[in-house]
């Protein structure tokens, strides 16, 4: 086990039970399952029903579970009663009993001792081993071992190893496909059937979406049978997984496999080939700080799991298909959030990623016109249509940047690899529908246009009048559509004149010279807070502590948002602005969002405050990782995720984005205990290594 | 049949019937039966299920039914699992099903001819007759007669007399009290008894509030029998309700009465004497136009069957215990549009509907501790206990006016009745309490007093800054609270002087001189609109042409917010400040809140512009009597029907409110066709009557 490359566990401790959980999921974009005991823990009910309402995102409360199972296919998603589309939380593959001399294997229950359990993250295999001291007095080694195949999408594979160390031990195994699952507490499966024919294990799922899921599993032995003394034994179980929906992708054809004759070792061998391919394009190598170091690790193995690179049909989900909290959706997150750290690793998967906007384009000109526009609006959480989602009509009604981050995302991607031919064949639609969007949603006041009830990055002030953030990223997507619309001669006369007015006239509620810059027009008649005695514990969420109708009314940011837009357009602002900025909100920002760290960090690395950055990178680092906040309990943060990558990559190594430099770019500014940092970069479709030291950096 | 005094349909026309039953609602302030065919009618299914959801309150679509029953005694409430609490629609007890050879009586199926129906307002009885001829060929004449009891509150009567015109007709007629019934789609109902005994059938349901509703009900002839030709017959049903909320009020003690024995005649003068007193109260007479007669009559008449003027545990919900529109809450409404009505002709009835909010205290002081406050904070949306059951927190959190209207409507019943023992009685205690809430609620901004993040009584800005109406109310409640603590001697000497600078220094946003006022100090950053192009259809909603997002960032006001002001506060303002703000702010004011319209026509009648004020009166009618808008389907719009008082009281009689003036004062404002107006005035406890005609008033 290395500690630079395993999360590890060393004993069993119930109530961390739901973190390993998240933290431990394994995947391969295909498929993603939760890191649960294979034999499950008693007391834990899958399949309890509940209601679960929309609520203020920041603050919901998720349901008290000791254990959560989670088996995901992106894209199998189906109707909740109250929280719209979501993704499905499929029948548990992994389900593994063990009967030994009629005595069940329950973590909670049995003598365990010597456990230990960790993840390998450079191939995403779960290897857990104990001693399990019988109640009759035997004493037994188990070893349980399982990966999702990163080379056979749609195998998965788990072993389980039992040595007899004293006494003979009376086994029986039984392997099962457990369809007693909901998903935020509701059962989406219209129809299941189960059938055994010739020791495979066969269920059919038809969700409430219209899906139909097929998994097989066989396990190599079954039944009743015994371990002599010093003997031991090794169980296979292979699991097949399908669904109506893999057709559509060549790269996710149901290949003819016999799992009763399928050569696991060969198996395994594919699968470490494919995770090393990753690795070898994204390891991101910190010498002098091993937290930081297992940290950006995890990070990029779940980023790189998470991501379905063959598959533009879905994208990563907020909770990094690891969990059920927000849904299962898609949020701007991904563009901003994840999407470099796949453009300068792997441009295929950035395109799909972008790609995905391409293919929800009807489902954005549908909410265009649900809310009386034409053209397109994205949704603020969409699922695979690409209409809107989210449930609470704060978010989905006024964070519209969204619709603009996606533009820059796109320019972003173009930008970094070259690749002009996506504008083409997918960029220009989109830039033509959301600038005719725009083009409804501006009101023209005084001969500007504003953009009025407006949530910006910032969550805490709901209806805003001229956010900062927005306007400027609405008027970089008007830009950049303009020119493109030139270059490729595209949209008719009239129309470009229109955008170009608004373009040219989107008033920004700062003036290039003001020092400080006010989030919005009416940021200023907010009311100021008294912190300190509200905030009487900063170890938990500041929205905890405040009604959000008094959230609402007062100058508390749940995240960047001016900042994020220093951060989006650095070549705009000078250092003093960032310093004025960044020192007048910094102190007013709860950081209640998972995507503010990473992104105040970044700045605060560009500032040359290395300590501020430093503090900011365990925040970070903290957010899913931390055992005391467990914050991975319901899911991953990708976002922060990708956030941890920026701040390492934009911040400590200092690179200028791709979206403003032509060449590769570095300011470092490296923690004093980093002897050295290294990543791999793609940039215009070469591979470069990048290596800093206190020294200088050297890129070749 | 009296077309002054009864509400009448002379066919049958399927999609008339719901918005009948609205209009038809009887009851005696206990109980609330909604005007539907005793028979029911076919295709209209009582008990379906479905799930409705909260949403905008403007634009709430309601279920399409053909017919709906509604059965409501207020107080019992229980939680619906969308709504919050809300008041739960009861057995159908009126329930009679007419069977002549074999065929089932039905209006949509049978030849029915000379069919006319009507509510006489003067007893709250609905008669129906009509022709039935039968497949086979008889005719036979049926005439319903109904009764709530105004005198024995638990009572309900109706009969049915069948005539065989021509042939001999077998009859057989049964009564039930149907148990097939939903309220908003759910099922409120835990257990339901249905038994016989004796004659008697007895319904005793549980519901999911906990409480235990008991009907009981005697058919005087039951089963079989025939009609000779030419020979007539009457049935009765007497009926008996009573629920284990009774035994707490003295006036709803449950007598020891026999259902079977019951005399109906004596019973029928019992109850048209105790409404011949109450008319004799509150009558407004008309000389002149006959459809304002006539609404102004049905107004009164739904005012006081859905006031319980025994019971100060409830008030008059929304929609006037006649439908599930608003869930059975209790709004700012009773207050500042019934409250009027009740304080000049019942003082009684009124001092029972303020005294409601004390009853509620207690939970008024739980939605101040959930939102983060001391003191007491009234519910948006209120049901017996008096906590928020608004399920809309743009409503819930911002529309605080609620509380400081309360201390108006508590100042307005003791100026006009002079019982000063109300307020030690109940009225310091909430003065207090929300004064304490105020004090917490408001933000210091440079030396003065905000409030900020507020939704006035325009609902369609969901969150202003400083709302002159609520900043106004609010400075007129600290004022009468510090009033009133000093002149009993009340609370401690560091509150007083907090509530006092709260007072001075809350500010307002507009200046004594302010020729126009803006509504709040961001009114004017919103977008102007062109009402013209999005309003097409100006008989429906305007919220219904546009989308919430973009009607929350515009100036189109709901209702009446600056002008509800200077209603309110009519030596406040000049005549020439009230001229230019009902001209800035009526063109762009929607009505589209049944609150609005009769504001604006007092104000109208107040600058003497007759003409506008009679369009508004056009439109108060409109709203539930128009037999093309249907506004009556899901109950009365019983603030209206307030409003309708207040318009013609304060309007057109030019009553100046007791609130400001010791004597009575009149400016009257008569529509040139009337010739007379006159009403029974109760002013500091005697009963005045006012004579108004185009010469001059009088009263005496």
């Amino acid at each position: 086990m290395n500690t630079n490359w395993c999360l590890y566990e060393n004993s069993y401790n119930g109530d961390m039970v739901k973190y390993y959980e998240g933290l431990m999921t394994q995947g391969n974009g295909y498929l993603h399952v939760r890191g649960s005991y294979e034999e499950g823990i008693s007391g834990a009910l899958q399949d309890e029903e509940y209601d679960r309402k929309p609520a203020n995102v920041t603050l919901e409360k998720h349901k008290k579970q000791k254990s959560k199972w989670g088996t995901y296919i992106p894209g199998i998603v189906g109707p909740h009663p109250y929280l719209k589309t979501e993704t499905i939380n499929l029948p548990y593959l992994f389900d593994l009993r063990v009967n030994v001399d009629g005595e069940v294997l329950d973590m909670e229950n049995c003598q365990i001792e010597k456990y230990e359990r960790y993840l390998d993250l450079r191939d995403g295999v779960i290897t857990r081993s104990f001693i399990w001291k019988t109640k009759k007095g035997n004493e037994l080694a188990l070893t349980f071992k399982r990966f999702i195949s990163m080379a056979d999408k749609h195998i998965a594979v788990q072993m389980l190893t039992i040595k007899a160390e004293s006494g003979n031990a009376n086994l029986n195994v039984t392997g099962d496909i457990n369809t007693g699952v909901r998903t935020n507490g509701f059962n989406h499966f219209i129809k299941v059937i189960k059938e055994k024919q010739e020791g495979i294990t066969r269920v059919i799922t038809e969700t409430n979406g219209g899906n139909i899921v097929t998994m097989c599993s066989y396990l190599d032995q079954e039944g009743e049978q015994v371990i002599q003394e010093g003997e031991q034994l090794t169980i296979t179980k292979v699991i097949h997984v399908s669904t109506d929906r893999d057709g559509e992708i060549p790269e996710l054809k149901v290949a003819d496999v016999d799992i009763r004759t399928f050569n696991v070792d060969k198996a395994l061998k594919r699968h470490r080939l494919k995770w090393a391919e990753k690795w070898e394009a994204a390891d991101v190598k910190i010498i002098g700080d091993n937290r930081a170091q297992l940290a950006i690790r995890m990070s990029i193995y779940h980023l790189m799991r998470a991501d379905n690179e063959d598959d533009p049909r879905v994208a990563i989900c907020a909770k990094g298909h690891a969990g059920e909290g927000y849904c299962g959706r898609y949020f701007w997150d991904t563009e901003m959030n994840m999407l470099p750290f796949f453009i300068h690793s792997n441009p295929k998967a950035a395109r799909n990623l972008v790609k995905f906007r391409y293919l929800t384009l009807p489902g954005a000109k549908e909410n265009a016109k649900a809310y009386g526009y034409e053209g397109a609006r994205y949704a603020w959480e969409s699922s695979v249509t690409g209409t809107e989602e989210c449930a609470c009509w704060q978010y989905a009604d006024h964070e519209i940047h969204v619709t603009a981050d996606i533009i820059y995302a796109m320019e972003h991607y173009v930008k970094a690899t070259g690749d002009v031919a996506f504008i083409e064949e997918c960029g220009l639609e989109i830039m033509k529908e959301t600038a005719k969007y725009w083009a409804g949603r501006v009101d023209e006041i005084n001969g500007q246009y504003e953009l009025l009830g407006v949530m910006g990055p910032d969550e805490y002030l709901p209806m805003t009048m001229n956010n900062a953030f927005t306007n400027r990223m609405v008027k970089f997507s008007l830009e950049k559509t303009l020119k493109y619309c030139r270059e490729f001669d595209q949209a008719e006369k009239d129309k470009l004149a229109e955008w170009e007015a608004i373009k040219e006239c989107l008033r920004l509620p700062y003036k290039e010279t003001d020092e400080l810059i006010m989030q919005s027009d009416d940021f200023s008649s907010y009311a100021d807070l008294d912190f300190d005695a509200i905030w009487t514990d900063r170890s938990r969420c500041f929205g905890e502590f405040i009604s959000q109708e008094k959230n609402y009314r007062s100058k508390a940011l749940k995240q960047a948002d001016v900042l994020e837009m220093m951060m989006l357009f650095p070549k705009e602002f000078t250092k003093q602005q960032l310093e004025a900025n960044y020192d007048y909100y910094e102190p007013i920002t709860t950081h209640d969002s998972s995507l503010s760290a990473a992104v105040h960090g970044i700045l605060a690395a560009h500032m040359g405050r290395i300590t501020e950055a430093e503090s900011f990178l365990n925040k970070v680092i903290d957010i899913d990782m931390s055992p005391e906040k467990r914050g991975a309990e319901e899911g991953i943060h990708i976002a922060n995720c990708g956030g941890l990558w920026q701040l390492i990559v934009y911040g400590f190594a200092g690179l200028n984005s791709a979206m403003w430099e032509e060449d590769v770019v570095l300011e470092p500014h490296l923690p004093k205990e980093w002897e050295q940092l290294e990543f791999p970069l793609m940039w215009h479709g070469e591979k470069k290594r990048v290596v800093v030291t206190h020294e200088g950096y050297k890129i070749y």
